[in-house]
């Protein structure tokens, strides 16, 4: 029987799917929207199978062959126990289905089936480690209660700083200008109306101009990197004192960060051997290999 | 005919109704739970209707009366003016509905119904003036854009440092302690399902520990305290700069802030005159007056 492999990395911004065949060859990729289980069940499900799909299209395979898939679906929201449960009681399509986080696979991912420690800071944040055998995770804990180094949070602080230069409490930025123009509004009601209801991809989107705004010195701009870097030195720093294999700092601005990070802990970052997704991919493998020497 | 007044107060805790007599005696009052109309306006004319009830049932008046009553409603939210048309689009049984804000109402009555500046700092955090019969309002952007004074954000604070002790990133403390008793979670990912969808008033809920704290002088409790008394201190001195004839502080931890601000600014206070519900009393009986003298 002909088996497939699909991994799933589904975050707050995006859904990426990859599709290999028994021998690890690539046959098909998929994009789609967000799949954060915080934000809906229902929408996240819809966002999986739109990037499967997308990925057996390239592969000129048809939706009958999905009961020959094994599935690894690694996705932001599954460390909640109800939502992790929710996504399992799923009456999937594929042959089998494994679900876990969005951070485990990226952790699988980074370190190429190996273990170590990974950060994650891409709209949200969070880290995690493998030791022994034994997996934790930390942070994650969303953009109002956590997420200190989260492009979200960097976004979300340029907003109100912005807000709080609209009000004239604090003098105006070239930051808080670069806000006004990208949300397109000029009074604070405009701005809070604008954002009130809005998930953290919205805010994260301001982030790349927070940092275009650090590099040229702007003093609001290189306070907000600042403590950002701090929140992510403090995690970064606790996972480094269990001594993984390996540590690296991925998502959305890792890249952008890291800079700012001290540089004893720049120099134990080593770069992400696999994508998240192929990290989902591994699992998927790894899970139908014990299962078949099992049976 | 006999005609009534009723001033109500709606915030992000409660909703206070004060029913007065032409001649301004009191004839009842009423509470009831939140009526801010961020978070719905069903629920919030649900609060202004059993706050009103309440009043006219103490007053020994049954509610064939309500269509004797002049009414101003100051709510939280109808600074959003999508919230305030909702509102005022209401099928109300008043004789008059006037809608304005709770900050509005909380101003005229600080001042005794004369000019001046009032910041409320309860589970919510805004500004206002009244100079020379213009009236501007500040802040008030909610938790997760602003409110840096408020109650609420107090609270998240200590959630938030809560949730990095129990991550292991920062040493924990006094108050984290405090915290995990108060909200019963021993861990970051039971703190996180307790706290994640709930409302500012939850928040606000924990600044009384965060205060009691400071005083014993934790550490991070008085970061948190010193935090919000100098973003109360930048709007203060907004308003002040303006020349207001009198200043107030009012709202649910004013009395535990003021301490913290700089001796100018606290020495620049002035106890309020009356009650935001009597303030609104004000207005209802105002805009009846001045009705009549242009029939």
């Amino acid at each position: 029987m002909t088996v497939f492999f699909l991994g799933v990395d589904g975050g707050g911004s995006n859904t990426r799917a990859r599709l290999e065949d028994a021998k690890g060859n690539l046959l098909g990729v998929g994009l789609a929207g967000p799949s954060n289980l915080v934000r809906g069940i229902p929408a996240a499900k819809a966002a999986i199978m739109d990037a499967t799909s997308a990925a057996l299209q390239q592969a000129s395979l048809s939706s009958s062959q999905l009961s020959s898939i094994h599935a690894c679906i690694g996705v932001a929201g599954a460390n909640v126990d109800s939502y992790a449960s929710q996504l399992n009681a799923w009456q999937h399509p594929f042959h089998s289905l494994q679900v876990t986080t969005d951070l485990h696979v990226a952790l699988v991912g980074s370190h190429g089936g190996g273990e170590g420690a990974v950060i994650i800071t891409g709209t949200g944040f969070c880290g995690g480690i493998s030791l022994n055998g034994d997996y934790c995770e930390v942070g994650g804990h969303g953009l109002l209660m956590g997420d200190g180094g989260s492009g979200a949070l960097l976004g979300l602080r340029a907003v109100r700083h912005t807000l709080e230069t609209l009000d004239g409490v604090v003098p105006t930025s070239d930051l808080a200008q670069a806000v006004c123009k990208k949300l397109g509004c000029n009074t604070a009601a405009e701005m809070v109306s604008a954002s009130i209801e809005q998930p953290p991809v919205y805010f994260a989107a301001l982030a790349p101009t927070v940092f275009e705004w650090a590099k040229l010195e702007d003093e609001t701009a290189l306070e907000i990197v600042h403590k950002a870097a701090r929140f992510t030195a403090n995690y970064a720093r606790l996972l480094l004192n269990k001594r993984p294999q390996r540590f690296s700092v991925i998502g959305g601005i890792a890249e952008s960060l890291l800079p700012y990070l001290p540089e004893d802990l720049q120099k134990q970052c080593a770069p992400a051997l696999c994508t998240p997704v192929e990290g989902a991919v591994l699992l998927a493998r790894r899970k139908h290999q014990s299962f078949a020497a099992n049976m």
